[in-house]
């Protein structure tokens, strides 16, 4: 018996849109994340893959895809559960900061590096800053040793892992389709783990907004295909050279 | 110490609109709802009445409705839980039937009967009507022995109980404010019980779309003050009388 998993990049957010960092800051889709959300339902209607379960993280960006992806191909009524380990990596002292500004700032290779390397952290973001949100009600019952300040994606990895094996895995096994919506670096993070990716080969992989991410896994969760695949593949190659030139002018 | 109690029912629907009986049909609200729902959430966000726990039926409408009103109050992530035992009222085979010539057809007396006494369900709708939710994937675990074909508001109140003590109480217990986002006759069926109202009397209580109804519960879950109290009293009170008129020309 295989399992079905879904991974869906939340759609293009407001700050996506003004190119800026955003990591925790709870900003929503706009309308061009909107219509990409509902294609998604769209793809998965099309494909007769209809999810059973969903998670999503605490981020409305992520919440709001899922929302309306679900009622476009009238799976609104699955049961949900939500975890700030889904969360997008928090960006730090990025956070709020325009991509372009801090590449011209700090240099081509530092931002890469920030951006892309495996275990580097921005500098961390100061609890009082204007795009903390280390007094966010949203987190008020995660103890504030393990709320980050700033986050590499070895952080998130090891971070989002014990909910991909306490609550996700359970609900593969029991051979219920998953729908997980999230974002680009939780994502990321997941499909390293999923497809044996090695710590320098992650920092080119890129995930589409809005396209449904096809993973058929064995027993040992393992993919039986690499890599999955996407519902709309042309489009997702498309999607994919845009998040590659974010930064660039 | 008191508990709060946040009653909501969804916002104008597509059907709502067209005058027709829709039970457990799932069509969604129409603009109009989407801005009743939204106007809920910020009278909550206005009365710093901010849900910790979410409750919801497993129909579109009430679903929609909650994540409006929580994405405009910033409460986009409590965690959810969706039930049938939430839904609205089976109304049998009046499903899909214009009010109007319900009523021109039955005569007055019958229409009210069916639409308003406590014991007496509308004839049962066939397993294969197009309006039946027999075969619906989302009722698929429901036991087809307690999958409803009609109901009174009395099966209502003995359905949506269960899910009241095993499930919301616990969360009211624990000092949760909790948010139900359901239907006209599902929250009739909370209040009447809530309230203690009459078999007889219940039949005169009409609950508005989109304004949330609060209820401060003391430790035997009993109101503090009988009734709760609307956020928006006047636009309540308006909306009482329209929908008192439902059906008539």
């Amino acid at each position: 018996m295989t399992a079905k998993l879904i991974l869906l990049r939340h759609g293009e957010s407001e700050w996506n849109a003004k190119n800026l960092f955003t990591g925790w800051v709870d900003v929503d889709i706009n309308d061009k994340g909107k219509a990409e959300a509902q294609r998604g339902g769209e793809l998965l209607a099309a494909e007769g893959l209809l999810p059973e379960v969903l998670f999503t993280s605490t981020l409305k960006r992520a919440i709001h895809t899922a929302e309306i992806a679900l009622r476009t191909c009238d799976r609104h009524w699955i049961p949900v559960e939500r975890s700030w380990r889904l969360n997008e990596r928090h960006y730090g002292a990025l956070q709020g900061k325009n991509k372009t500004e801090i590449r011209d700032e700090f240099g081509e290779d530092q931002f890469m590096l920030w951006r892309r390397s495996y275990d580097q952290p921005p500098p961390v973001l100061a609890a009082d800053d204007k795009w903390s949100q280390y007094n966010d009600p949203q987190f008020a019952d995660l103890p504030s040793e393990i709320r980050p300040r700033t986050e590499c994606l070895k952080d998130v990895v090891f971070r989002m892992l014990p909910f991909w094996y306490d609550r996700i895995v359970p609900e593969l096994s029991a051979g219920r389709t998953v729908l997980v919506t999230a974002h680009g670096n939780s994502l990321r993070a997941l499909v390293k783990h999923l497809d044996g990716i090695s710590d320098e080969a992650i920092s080119g992989l890129n995930i589409p907004t809005g396209i449904p991410l096809f993973y058929e896994l064995d027993e040992d969760m393992k993919p039986t295909v690499p890599g999955g695949r996407y519902l709309d593949p042309e489009a997702a190659k498309a999607s994919i050279e845009a998040v590659k030139n974010q930064g660039k002018k």
